[in-house]
């Protein structure tokens, strides 16, 4: 506890109180600097009545509308997908000047989507971020209030978005327990194409690969996983509809990541096929300088 | 402890104290059911002088052979490419009915090598295993005595092998905390190039392709590694000699699975670029399923 009387927030609305959005909940239940009321909004009334039974928010909502007309700050929590949606039912019953946030996993697209709203609400200073952090379980009891701790949280501002609005999502995240950064939406996506969306990718698909062999060996496949295919297929187990959505709203940064990585594991495999030693010594050293600086920038 | 009296094996030679030969010595000193008399061996002073520091074994030796005259079992812990070669020094001197195994992660090509070694000492036994364990780091301060425990080991005897010698090893490898399974060689390399070698190669790949960006994405990537990309790059950091002697003896299998992950990940992504919600979404759903029934085998 510092000596901050006012909370940061007043009316904070949860939209979406899944894995992420129920995280946030927990930690603003924990410490109520963050602000003095918690509003969880869900279309099922099974999340709804959940939520109040879980006890993290002071009031559940169904409609969003009701849900964010006293907000002084709406951060949408579903996928990638549906937040413009959601978005425009929210923006016109919001205070001027208060702000709205996603936690989305992709950027380009939804800043395209929202464009029109962005335009129509002027008043409303929108903060997109990304927190960093996830499990491969979602809905609200797969939340927990330390899921942000020492993560990065990325924010795409748009050009015109207020300073001190910036800085009032910046303080929400870091009393989430997160480092801060902001870039363009551009940037962020093919970073994130890299960093997660390929790997993702790639873990459904060899979990694929693997199911198509002969029944024998896929049985065994199972049995022996223990040592690499398994840190694989941990990721591979993550909720459909959001990667769908991120695969489909990230197309662009995604395809092209996709390409040189084919391109790469072919090279690899030419280099096997021919006993290139050198070309498969050097690239499995690359790899563990990469790791050597992940481990040095302690995300190991 | 059981009621058993003698040990499994009077002296039980080690050949390579690496992560898996020293894990293996760690277990025996903790356990002397399994031998009476531990004998490590490494061709460097520098291995040699700490794995007797270590007190991990009951005699360091140096010369293979001097090692393995005694030996009532011999197991060669080196990188696969090596295996042939000191099972070339040792079986000469070897007792006629003592066990010969080694712990190497590809069999096809090992056997090959082996073969004028069998056919012209037919009085060894040869138990070769493969323990489904292991972490990123080598050498003999990387073991520990509980690596093998719950993990699986494969054995895949050449048809000859007496049964009492295919029992005594996976007594041995029971006495490690392991779970048994025989199969042939072809069928182990095919299992090990899904579960295992592929996806080895992808991790070192895809490091090298994030490595490939421009300047500015790759520190990023550094930075935001938590969510996908951590899991991949864990594996990525093992030890290149081990895996480019992994690659290129399993060539075959590893090839035929590369070849048919690249043309399912390239039908993942025309999908993504056509839009195909269906193939993408019953993709991913195939990719939980698979790590679904890994959770149920408790592998995970
Ligand atoms: N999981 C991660 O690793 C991670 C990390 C960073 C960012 N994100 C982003 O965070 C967002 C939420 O992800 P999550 O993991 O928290 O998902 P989640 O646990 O599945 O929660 C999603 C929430 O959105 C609601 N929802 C789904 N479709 C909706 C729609 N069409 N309209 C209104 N509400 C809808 C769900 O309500 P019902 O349950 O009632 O359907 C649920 O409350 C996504 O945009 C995702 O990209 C996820
Ligand atoms: N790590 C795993 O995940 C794993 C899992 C299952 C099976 N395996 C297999 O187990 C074997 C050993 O792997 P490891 O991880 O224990 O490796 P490691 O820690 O690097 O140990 C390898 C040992 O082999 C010795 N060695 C290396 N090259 C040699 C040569 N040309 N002649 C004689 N000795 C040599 C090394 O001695 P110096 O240090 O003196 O060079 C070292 O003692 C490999 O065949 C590997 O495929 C590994």
């Amino acid at each position: 506890m510092t000596d901050q009387t006012v909370p940061l927030f007043d009316t904070l609305v949860i939209i979406g109180p899944g894995l992420i959005g129920s995280s946030i909940l927990r930690r603003g239940v924990d410490d109520r600097r963050i602000a003095r009321r918690l509003v969880a909004c869900d279309i099922s009334p099974e999340v709804r009545a959940r939520v109040a039974e879980l006890g993290i928010a002071d009031v559940v909502e169904a409609d969003p509308a009701t849900a964010a007309r006293d907000a002084d700050c709406v951060i949408i929590c579903v996928p990638v997908g549906a937040i413009a949606m959601v978005a425009a039912q929210v923006m016109p019953v919001m205070k001027k000047g208060a702000i709205l946030s996603e936690v989305g996993s992709v950027k380009v697209t939804v800043m395209e989507a929202m464009q029109p709203l962005l335009t129509r609400y002027p008043d409303i200073a929108f903060v997109p971020a990304h927190p960093m952090a996830g499990t491969e379980f979602s809905g609200p009891d797969a939340g927990f209030a330390t899921l942000f701790e020492d993560r990065w949280c990325l924010l795409t501002p748009p050009e015109h978005t207020p300073a001190t609005a910036i800085a009032r999502v910046t303080a929400l995240w870091e009393m989430m327990g997160a480092r801060v950064r902001s870039m363009t939406v551009d940037h962020h996506d093919r970073v994130c194409a890299i960093v997660s969306h390929l790997p993702h990718l790639l873990a459904f698909t060899i979990c694929g690969t693997a199911d198509d062999l002969a029944d024998e060996t896929r049985s065994e496949v199972l049995d022996f996983a223990a040592s690499g295919f398994r840190d694989f297929t941990r990721i591979a187990a993550s909720d459909p509809t959001m990667w769908r959505d991120i695969f489909l709203n990230n197309r662009e940064a995604l395809l092209d990541m996709l390409d040189r990585f084919i391109a790469d594991a072919q090279a690899m495999g030419d280099a096997i096929r021919t006993g290139d030693t050198d070309v498969i010594v050097s690239r499995i050293q690359r790899g563990r300088a990469i790791r050597r600086s992940l481990i040095e920038n302690r995300q190991a």
